[in-house]
């Protein structure tokens, strides 16, 4: 029971960490495309809650979390509003922290995704499939706003490390790990992946 | 009783009438756009039925409102068939008609948008950010079925005049104000912001 | 009761088939569009899968069939993965397999489309809207990530043909056909207005 009320809370903070993150990276990519401030904001928010949207609907759980109550959304708009604020000075800072913002926030939405699968009894393969949907859906669905095929389809190691990471907490659930161990494991393999596979510029091939 | 009766029919009846001009902006820009015979009625209905679909996914009345039944469709499919009757036509008006129909168009649903989240309890930040997807959703689908950016991201005074209007209508509720009014003045700040907007040129800054 | 339980198992049948080819459909496009490994399952999971998902989010029947369990998901992947190990040998074939496959798959979830919108007790006129957007839907979410403006709104004869299936389907209901042969009447009207179109080079009106 009390395991159960902690699980909760565990998946309600990962949630609330990925949105975070995820947005101030939309706000980033927005403002980089010249959009105006309404622009900014709509798509810092669909990138940081477009995925957990896409999972709400899909298991039938409306409304979505994102527009239930204030932390979502509250969360999201402050992180919008930080990378606003620090626009300008983007473009002196380093290309790494956003890299490593994005596959921390890619990891956690993954997770949670993965988490609510199994929660609604899905099949674990639609549970992984879920987590590639939940961790980059959201970012799918910016670069289909913005105009764009989506990176995750072209050449990005994005969905493959969110694929890796909920195959392995569905594995570690399966082989007995308490829940919080196995969410632990899924979400390093799937940020470790992504940083790696950016660094080395991993690349699924073509045909 | 009867207070919630009438309410409900007047919600219908602006749902219909919101239907019914973005149906005929939505086939003027179709036809625009070369589209054929089914794509314009495609895209009528999109531009018409979309953002009131997307807001009936997220609170989770299923089957959507324009799928149950005959009035929304039915005006939908009128106001598609009027704007190719007098397609040709079109050229020799002056913009503003259809200028004045849009603007008509967004606050109607907005305010159809609004109204229904508060009717599923949704926080009043949601219903405003609700109001902006009943409002301006349809369009937004359009252009990206049309592939372009979103008109309303990039330059718009759309989602803004939305926001403006729900947050009016909201606090309007919130003041003790009977919902019939509420509706109208959240309303009335939409349609105005937004034909002000157009007349002026404003344009949200760009970072 | 023996009735029902034939026709649900051939309705389940036939949205596995229309699965199948168009799984094998879009993996060829995604193919040729140079996407890599993940993106030509994703969109041949998407051509497949999408416009199901659609229907079942629209009737409110969550989570989604495509989710649910494995057979729609397995015929989805082997059909991917067929497409995959042939893709070098595509070039040689002629064109003509293609759009027999894509035909009968219009047709087949068009049918599956139009079932369900009766099951969920949708007006006859929504049910054909239903038929367009199971039929079509797939492959215009598939040209939305591709870039693209949809083959169904611009050219194609796609949705027209299911639109008239579909209606054949719902009269033949109506006139007291056995569900199984108005479903066949439907998609044998869907298919062949499909391929003819095809062969004769049909299009619908500009205007």
């Amino acid at each position: 029971m009390a395991g159960i009320g902690v699980h909760k809370r565990l998946l309600t903070l990962i949630d609330l960490a990925g949105t975070f993150v995820l947005a101030i990276h939309g706000a980033s990519v927005a403002a980089a495309a010249g959009l105006d401030l309404l622009g900014i904001v709509v798509i810092a928010l669909i990138s940081a809650m477009g995925g957990g949207i896409m999972r709400d609907l899909l298991v039938g759980e409306t409304p979505p979390e994102a527009l239930r109550g204030w932390p979502l959304l509250s969360v999201a708009l402050v992180g919008a509003a930080l990378a606003m604020l620090f626009a300008h000075q983007v473009e002196d800072i380093p290309e790494w922290p956003l890299i490593v913002i994005d596959a921390l926030g890619l990891s956690l939405l993954a997770v949670a995704a993965a988490e609510k699968a199994l929660e609604y009894k899905l099949t674990p393969i639609a549970a992984v499939l879920m987590a590639a949907i939940g961790g980059c859906g959201g970012g799918a669905l910016r670069d289909v706003l913005l105009n764009e095929v989506p990176a995750v389809l072209r050449t990005d190691f994005l969905a493959t490390a969110a694929i890796a990471g909920a195959a392995v907490l569905v594995i570690a659930r399966r082989s007995g790990l308490p829940p919080g161990w196995a969410a632990l494991a899924g979400g390093l393999t799937c940020g470790v992946l992504r940083l790696v596979a950016v660094w080395q510029g991993w690349q699924l091939p073509h045909l």
